[in-house]
């Protein structure tokens, strides 16, 4: 994996010193470097496009921004750190006493280093982001030029699409936001794990097509979804990614609907993995799993991420930076998701063509490539529980769950019985209902 | 509250000296005294009537009782406390041994002053009830005179019946037995609370109509339930009103089919109450909910109570008085009735409007009224709660359970959302089903 | 009790010495000895004959089977103990240096006195079984004379079948197996359980038909099962008993269906028993459950045992001695058993004729009988319970569970209810749908 590793964490650097809000050209230039990796669609789409509830806003763009002292020297500045400017500033050039400043200046209280992220998209404003240390310097006193050199203008709205066909339309869809500027975690790691696995994936055949977005939070999604309603039915699963990189152990937040196939494969990747983690409930807040599981749609889409937003000091300031992500945790995410991944991939239904009692397995070598030890055991078991339980409705991952055992050793075991006589795979459609259907919970 | 306990308080007060029983005059004086404070009907069936299993039974009255020694001093005497005579004793004057009376006397084990609260409905019998201090003065070798100036004779069964109509035709049935004499808490206090209801929802507008009924245990509900078989479907709630008034928490026992409405609703009150409480299952043994959750009816009628029959030492004894019941826990039982009976009133379904990706909150001015702090954040979470949820399948309530926020929260939502262009309200009978609805337990 | 176990007792020790395998004259042997307690009848099935996947093997006996050493002193003997022999071996007559000789011996390691069973039905082999003392007498330097004197011819596979007819068709199918040699717990408990069973069904009145098989395991019940597909339907509850004498607590796994009656009913009896006990969930391991329970029959079978195969040291080896079983083991085993067969015999529908309130219990002598104390208290429980709950959809074990009480509590209610005008037994077949049938899982 530490090749792998090492072409997130390159990306994420290269992305970093990028100004990037929900629209404007770093979410361009971003897009641009993400086409050197995986063949993105740019799609841009003009200020003033109904989507929904929402209009596309206006253009920003920023070329500078400071706070001088009266010799003209920057105490605060733009170009150091991009977070320094309230997103959507509006332009403004103007001298100031501090007391008449105040209420434009943004700090992080009790961590005197740190420079909060704010924005003002639907508001007009103008301010400025700071550490407690640098207002400390500032004086009561004092007059200070401040210049916030933006531009608000009709243009677009611009996010990638990337879609990987398999054999299948059915599609999963993999969305991130690409909106934050200098904030590593949130969502550099998003953006690199998304790539990642698009870059894997192509290697390989596929059964289901994926959607790749890289999208402004929220109006991205909403936009992307307004445009593409007609395709929404082929969405089978998904995920959003979003702070999949810091220390903290994976959570998977369900889909609304709770029982979607992403909802229990990832909880059961996530239980066999021995690993710590935790499995949260949809909540209506968050990242764009908002919109996907918006009533409308009420779309089979989780959430990926490792700590959860808002619930870490350095969420959201300049201590979301390129140490706070760590090669080990892209790597896991990277490797948890595959494996998710690999489920939903094979997650098929099958018939066992021998179903009154067991089968002679010996006879037909299966017990062969058994090894010694628990291993063999589990492998035997595995061989069993899918003879025992393939009657045509109940698919690996049921099977899994009930055996209580990794969705790989069920996988291989359906793989090694349907290379004889004993089990097929069922063609879809043809599936029987789950005896337990009446049982899963629907939304929950 | 102050104002309202003391009304309680001295209508128990008042009502505690008289000498109810399952019939007779007592049970008269005392529906005339509640008619001082809402308009209820009485109702008197006779003697003899035929109540599905049951008779109406003869009418009990009486005027005095008293043991004497042969000096002709009242060492037990019903004029002292009615409870010294067992209820429905059939009238006696003799003069015996003290050991032949022994089968006729009644004391409570280990609590010396205190006297029992016996009866002989359905037996025909005679008895007195005194403290074993008393007890202990009479003598093996001396004669008493005693007497019960009672009478048996056909008469009639009263009751009591308030409809306080609403909007719909619908009903919330709330009953409370009124059958014991000096007792407080059993069920001078369900008496009191229900009178109270009575008055304040009068007060506001309905969507339901409420009935009120203040009948003698068992046989009172058996009659009411024989003469009313044709509006028995109307009841789609309802609540048994018994020991509301001593200083233990809330008791919620749920109806027969375990998931109904009130069920749930008296469940989430208590929940989010951050009160200590229990919620018990429905069992045939109990109060008039024995009656009403009978297999023919099954109606959806839960129990509220505070410490429950049979569990405390005071039970069904002299010690079940006036002090034993507490301003404060009277209070308390009707801020929480009153409270699951908003939640009745308001779980309506609604509808998002808007149901495709979020909608703008801001510009239509709904984060305004949101104050800072964590209620801020709940208010904003119900709203994104009411708007995800509100798919025409999902009520307040469940929403409610789901968003685990208190219902006022998300009605308060809903409300906001319904001054808009977002929500509406669903007509009843176009609702959709629910996604879960095979999941909820129907019986349990 | 004590007459009882005695019995099984002195069954199990009459069996113990006869060498049985999966064919063989051994298993006819046994079958004839149980045929002095019980009327089976003996199948005999010839080689060849193909069942399902299966085809039954040739027949195996054996007459002796020894190692000597060159002074002709037998070292290891078949007489001795049968399990020195791995079952289904091939016959031999060599001389040989140990160690050619090894990869044909088997010991139990850690158990220097133990001597494991072993066998080899569907691979053409030979082996001696031995302890690691005996083992270690033996040298590298010397020949030893081996001969096995066995035979593996056409003949028959036998398995026993009793019938004992009850009123109705549908039956209870009650199979242990007989394969092994002299292994006292597994299975010769399990035999000896099965013909208690069937003598004391034999004495009374039955509701169901009870089929007890004495099969060879796996082969035996795989050719049972392809001989009688058509009476499967039939089967309406069963058991698998294994390993039912040793001193462990009681394990009942589940059927496959995991919700049957015999799941509910065995999980209750243990339950209200009050002993230490497990219930499992099914698993595709195990003894003919596996065959009963594969997908093509799924048949409501589960497995009673004490100690789990697999789980004690003692399995498979000669420590599963007279010694291993327990005497009140086996009547505990017993005891439980027949309370399952008890609730299952027992689990009907009733109606309530007066499901509109409560009937009045007293007056038809329905507290009579109840006399004083917590009994008193939850037999007028039950009769509540049973009263309340018996609207045509529940029966009562669905009372039982409810009410939290044992089944025979319930059982003597709907007795004594029954003696009354107040509740009938439903027909089968006109049972109302339970309301929380799409509760229940299927499955599990």
């Amino acid at each position: 994996m530490g090749k792998l590793t090492t072409d997130m964490d390159a990306l994420i650097a290269r992305l970093y010193p990028i100004c990037r809000s929900i629209t404007g050209d770093g979410v361009r230039q971003t897009l641009q470097i993400l086409r050197e990796h995986i063949p993105i669609e740019v799609r841009e789409v003009p200020t003033g496009t109904r989507v929904f509830d929402w209009t596309v806003p206006r253009e920003w763009n920023i070329r500078d921004a400071w706070i001088k002292n009266r010799a003209g020297k920057r105490l605060v500045d733009f170009r150091e750190l991009n977070l320094h400017v309230v997103s959507y500033s509006v332009p403004i050039y103007r001298r100031m006493q501090l007391a008449e400043l105040r209420d434009h200046l943004f700090t992080v209280k009790g961590h005197p280093e740190w420079i909060p992220y704010r924005t003002s998209y639907y508001e007009e404003n103008w301010g400025f982001c700071l550490s407690e240390r640098q207002l400390g310097q500032l004086s009561d006193e004092q007059e200070y030029d401040l210049c916030i050199d933006s531009s608000l203008t009709n243009g677009h709205l611009s996010y990638g699409e990337y879609l990987l066909e398999g054999e299948k339309a059915d599609e999963m869809l993999i969305s991130c936001h690409i909106c934050h500027p200098s904030l590593a975690n949130d969502n550099l790691s998003g953006i690199a794990l998304a790539v990642e696995l698009a870059r894997r994936l192509a290697e390989s055949p596929r059964r289901y097509s994926y959607r790749f977005l890289f999208v402004p939070g929220s109006i991205g999604a909403i936009t992307w979804l307004a445009q593409n309603e007609a395709i929404l039915a082929r969405i089978r699963h998904g995920l959003v990614l979003t702070c999949v990189g810091d220390a903290g152990n994976i959570t998977y937040k369900r889909s609304r609907r709770g029982n979607a196939d992403i909802d229990r494969a990832f909880a059961h990747v996530l239980q066999h993995s021995g690993d710590p983690h935790q499995v949260i409930d949809f909540s209506p807040y968050g990242y764009d799993e908002r919109q996907y599981c918006s009533p409308g749609f009420n779309l089979p889409i989780g959430c990926m991420m490792r700590s959860v937003h808002g619930t870490f000091p350095e969420y959201h300031t300049s201590a979301d930076n390129l140490e706070f992500v760590r090669s080990e945790a892209l790597s896991d995410s990277l490797a948890k998701s595959l494996t998710v991944i690999d489920v939903i991939e094979h997650n098929r239904v099958y018939l066992n063509n021998n179903p009154k009692c067991e089968p002679q397995l010996g006879k037909r070598g299966l017990y062969k490539g058994l090894t010694a030890g628990a291993s063999k055991r589990e492998r035997e078991m595995a061989l069993l529980w899918v003879l025992n339980l393939s009657d045509g409705s109940q698919s690996l991952l049921d099977i899994a769950e009930r055996a209580n055992l990794p969705f790989g050793l069920i996988k291989a075991a359906a793989d090694a019985l349907s290379a004889t006589d004993l089990l097929c795979e069922m063609e879809e459609g043809r599936q029987r209902d789950h005896p337990n259907s009446n049982q899963l919970p629907v939304t929950r």
